[in-house]
């Protein structure tokens, strides 16, 4: 269910947090594969994917980053005028069975008084159980100073 | 489902393609939502999206991206050795019942004698049927010259 | 998929009868999930779970009630005028692997001639493959003496 | 994802609230069928629903119950020690488009000094866009006084 984000004035340069974690599973797979039609057989091949050098399937990449897309929406509910920009790349893969949670910084805060608001820009981490880093990215939003609902 | 990728040798600076389109559906919000945890009433609240500036439930961001990145995966399905990045804004809601489709353009190479192949770089947009663009992005791969599998 | 359903006149106190079992996996977590937008670390969050007293993720208590309700559908397809109500509590946590089915029992019956039918209320307990009973239940619903489609 | 839940210190007899809404779609009617097994044509046969009194397909009952059963889950998260038992019955039929949300209210507490908390009645109604009582239920859980997570 829906939290209330923040809004630009409550944004600190520095502040850190981190989401709740999520285990990804086959059903994860198969539901992102739903979604994007991406059937490549690292995915959802094990026999294939056992001869690989990851040993087993892994997860989309994209799939990491919707599942903590969330935790995302989550920080500018209600808050966030417009998505300005993001970018991600991928560091380790994710296999079927790890824990991931997400791990932010608001890195970036440029008022824009036109907008009663400003730009914020949010690193993010996704991070396995071993503390490894699967996904960098990087999120860029301007945010209102009110809240918008 | 699959088709072979490209090799690095033959992408082409300047080629364009285009992807099979999707129609957008409720069923396609339910399942981000259920993968994103992203539960924001825009997206599943009707009665709250209509006194939007959209009037209507729109999807996910994020999702529009996954929804093409099955396509980006065929491209380079067996030949892509890493993502090495990518970034996308997003330029226009995707209402239900919208069907989307992505163009992409190659708009860099830089050889990589060492991992044989070399750095692809891709614009993708996707656009709805009215041939707005809703989501500008760029991939960046490394693309190997021959077959991985 | 639909067998036919008794009618009030079919039901029998004391009767007995058991459902087909279903083995609770990864996906029902994540659909139930993507219905209910409970997102519960017990139910999704492996290294959580592993530090609760249940040492292992758990479905969703409604997920298990939601699983069995197929079954009572089918008991009452096309004779069931109105469920009147219904409850159950959960006795024994569901974990992913378990496979669980419904044992049913008809405790009363009170005609109403009124409706061309009577009341009928059915125990249920859900089961495990060990027979823990995981959830207790009781469905009250006004059936019909002729099927009504 | 996951906000904190009320201690049972918090919890205030007479206290009210209300749940984000969710409109209903084909989709939560299709995976509800898929979780529980129940293709009544009620839910799935739009020609065979437009003959019966309600004129299209309806969701099950069940289904709008676990759709707010995440809001519950909210208001309990981390602070649940058990539900003891719940109930509800079923007061008017949930149509796709339909937005649904739920207004809880504190019923009743009662002392366990044995568990250090004490038990919750929480009244739960489940109503449409036109404020018709769609469901209307009772939960009773065992709730800590302190978190327990």
């Amino acid at each position: 269910m829906s939290q209330l984000g923040k809004t630009y004035g409550e944004f600190v340069v520095g502040e850190k947090d981190i989401s709740p974690a999520v285990t990804i599973t086959d059903a994860h797979i198969i539901l992102f594969a739903s979604l994007s039609g991406d059937y490549n057989p690292l995915h959802i091949d094990e026999e294939f994917a056992k001869k690989t050098p990851f040993g087993t399937r892994i997860a989309h990449g994209l799939l990491s980053v919707s599942v903590m897309s969330g935790y995302l929406g989550q920080l500018l509910n209600g808050t966030a005028i417009a998505f300005l920009g993001a970018r991600y790349k991928f560091t380790a893969p994710v296999k079927i069975g790890d824990t991931v949670h997400a791990e932010s910084e608001v890195i970036e805060k440029k008022d824009k008084e036109k907008y009663n608001g400003g730009v914020v820009k949010i690193k993010l981490q996704i991070k396995n159980q071993k503390d490894e880093v699967c996904v960098e990215g990087e999120a860029t939003v301007l945010v209102s100073n009110t809240r918008l609902w």
